[in-house]
């Protein structure tokens, strides 16, 4: 069951709220005034469910659904009326752009409560500029300096530092630090605890051990970037640490000082990576993988779960591994790795044998040490 | 030095506190008015300290010591008096489970000040419902339609979003969000900093790069569930992500959408769980594995410190390495790695002596060229 | 570009600054009133702009540069004269050293507005002790018995709990929870969302799974420790877990309880320290390294990125993989490995020609099965 709070919605206004352009057309095969107030898989749908089929390998469950519509492509339309499934049917091309698009219609955004933030109402430098349009919930700092574009949501309890720049139509959640100059694009969301623009680990060896190097560069974002829970990204050293346009940064990510993401990057939970590395655009990362400093990894590089990168990597590739490699020649290494034990019984034995054919050609053995 | 605020409690009073249930049943042997106003290990406990003994390998500290009381079972007892110790001895069946207990009462929680929280009043939106005995510290933020049971104790500076409900005796402690209808069960506690039930990543194909996919599922936990600090617990993409009860979270753990832990899991530090893998009973993680999306790992698996798990796993095993492996496996590997320079130089020896047999023999010595 | 806000300074009034002790001192070569705004690297310098040049494979950026003053060592000065570079000259034997303390010169500290914090006062228990010059940004929570030295600033929605002591001139960030009797020393700088001193993982076997044990030491900070964001740092059991003076901890760092880090220790983004581990003095482990618990990790020692701590290590060696071997043993296994899948195919067709000339011989080949 999903958490609240849908709204009811029949499928002929879903229909039109999801036909925007023409590529993202939708139809209806049955009854236009069945009225939905959630979504639902397949197989638990209700009548006032949205079901969403992505995947041919759902079609079994068509037969059964009790679902009030379901969402899915031409194919599998008709698909379900073979199966004799009865529920009214909304046809797409693209399906799962479409499905994104009515779980906005079904699942309307809360905002903080308008209420709650003038009992509580933030506290504003009266330097800082905020859109007529912007809502900003209870217990917001926002210091000398710092701008706020329309549209803009600050969910209660987050600290937008001095000089900060929001966009329009961001999201800003709870327990949010934007810190120290960062600049925010429009349509940037970032969710709890992520911390923009905080000091990057810059050490320089004093007269007794490490000093800290003043941190004095910012962090820019462009539009359309989504920044999980629990990221750290840190302010660049001197310039700005760079996240490119749409690029999306899963919970618990670290980014060091003056890194620069190109567009489209897709960082998965808890990657890290090191300062002035550079991505091109469209650099996928997986979960737990990380990078060494003062590197460049090249457009469309791919580097599997866990992979570490410690050397440059050519764009286009499949990487993965530690030390990170072309992922077919670290599979080959794997698979080398699990046969190893086996080799080394293979080879004591080998040696037994050319050692019983040098005793019987009377060769000088000069054994070498077992391994 | 152990941080305020230990109480002042004879041994008798903290005797009748710690006899629960029969099996846990504790006898004194000693002075049942001897005060204490503290714990400290047996080698720098003092008159007023309660020391305990847990593990066998300690017992030589026994006879130094000058603990006021010593907690331990009962063959420790006898080597205790044998050693010429003179502290009160608290004996148990289960000194452990004594000692949690013995813990709670000499270190009663520190709740935050209910004269503070009228200073900063929380703020409260009227459809919220609070139970009389819940506590509510300062600066938090209680939205729409939120519910939170009785005993329950807020620290302050939380954010507690529109529908989620709180069990009853939870404690939540600073900076902790609870998002999008999170439905936490009876005594779970979420350490500083976690956030609970922010969107998961879902992201699809957009005409023009990766757009995000609405999350609209919500997370449900269990009873008695102890969530570490910097947690991050993803909502489910429709349905909900499930925390099943009596498990227990360490520090900075990641839990992807629609991942369902069944009950008494344990998962230690840096743990990372993509999206929609289930676990059964039991299942141990240690410190920096992970485990990749839609996968299952069964009931009573054990995953060794920072072992990767990309295959289902069957239950009750114990895997390590990336691939993870049974762990018998992978130690073979690693251990047979180890061994691999060294063959690598038996190997090209023994091929330098097979073609000196060849040679010998007049064979056509067709070599491959060298490794 | 940097974010805010730079001051105005002359070069004669910077060289003031940075001149402290005798082996720092800084001489001009060029105009003393030469107004400076920024720090910015040489390439993009303008005239009113301080460059640095600490790396001599920059003098080729010398010639063409804008600066209105470089920062550098002897060599590189007589070099950039060489090179025609028209700037004015801060020359000094420690050219990184003295750069930290220009950009400090440069940057001063935004402090939260004195304004802002009487419009959303903190909110401070009577029972707390707070300097004259202590600095407490909006909707702190000061809690009982705690105690704020003098110069010590927090910027605001910061957690201090009870009996929680902070030393002189400390810099408190953000959504940092002090709780359960930390006690930090003088300069200790915490950045956002960090935890200091919440519970560790401590289980016991209950009677139908494990069981939480009460968490009930401190943690313990030295004078000039610098702790990034989202850092997690366990209280002890019953004694402190400890972080000597000097040590700097990177972003999402983990420390488990009763850990103790010697002095001047330097952990890099996403380590994770098990319980009990302790480590000597000047002790560097990279980034994403981990270790195991209760091992004792030598003075000097240094983990490569990605290290897997598993045994005790002595002090001063430089170590990586994992298990972590001496690194120049991991990087000969690493490289053999490289070379495995190839020593397979040599030693099959090795074992073929040891056939061959067993056959010819007549010797009974009692072949094992292939590998």
């Amino acid at each position: 069951m999903a958490p609240p709070f849908p709204q009811a919605i029949s499928v002929a206004e879903l229909c039109g709220y999801l036909g925007g352009e023409a590529d993202d057309a939708v139809r209806i095969d049955g009854a236009g005034h069945t009225v939905l107030r959630g979504v639902a898989p397949l197989a638990s749908a209700g009548p006032e469910d949205l079901a969403f089929l992505g995947d041919f390998r759902y079609r079994q469950e068509l037969a059964g659904t009790r679902a009030g519509a379901i969402l899915l492509g031409e194919p599998d339309a008709r698909a379900a009326r073979s199966a004799g499934a009865r529920s009214t049917l909304l046809i797409t091309a693209f399906p799962q752009r479409a499905f994104a698009r009515a779980l906005r219609a079904l699942y309307p955004e809360v905002y903080p409560d308008a209420g709650l933030a003038r009992a509580a109402a933030p506290t504003v430098h009266p330097s800082a500029q905020l859109a007529e349009s912007a809502r900003v919930g209870p217990y917001c700092v926002i210091s000398q300096g710092a701008n706020i574009g329309p549209g803009t949501v600050l969910y209660g309890l987050c600290y937008v530092g001095p000089g900060v720049v929001i966009g329009a139509d961001c999201r800003i959640h709870p327990f949010v630090t934007l810190h120290h100059g960062a600049r925010l694009g429009d349509r940037v969301i970032v969710h709890p605890a992520s911390v923009i623009s905080s000091d990057g680990f810059g050490l320089t060896a004093g007269s007794s051990g490490p000093e800290k190097m003043p941190q004095v560069g910012g962090v820019l974002i462009g539009d359309d970037v989504e920044i999980g829970a629990g990221v750290t990204i840190d302010r660049g050293a001197l310039e700005d640490t760079r996240i490119g346009s749409g690029c999306k940064l899963d919970n618990q990510v670290h980014i060091g000082h003056n890194v620069a993401l190109g567009q489209k990057c897709v960082l998965v939970a808890q990657v890290g990576i090191s300062g002035s590395t550079t991505l091109g655009e469209g650099v996928t990362m997986g979960g737990q993988s990380g990078a060494a400093g003062h590197l460049h990894i090249g457009s469309g590089a791919t580097i599997a779960a866990r992979g570490g990168v410690i050397n440059h990597l050519d764009g286009n590739g499949l990487y993965g591994g530690f030390p990170a490699l072309p992922v077919r020649e670290w599979r080959r290494i794997t698979a080398a790795t699990h046969r190893l034990s086996d080799a080394l019984v293979e080879l004591r034995r080998l040696r037994q044998r050319v050692a019983a054919l040098e005793e019987r050609l009377g060769e000088s053995a000069s054994e070498p040490p077992e391994v």
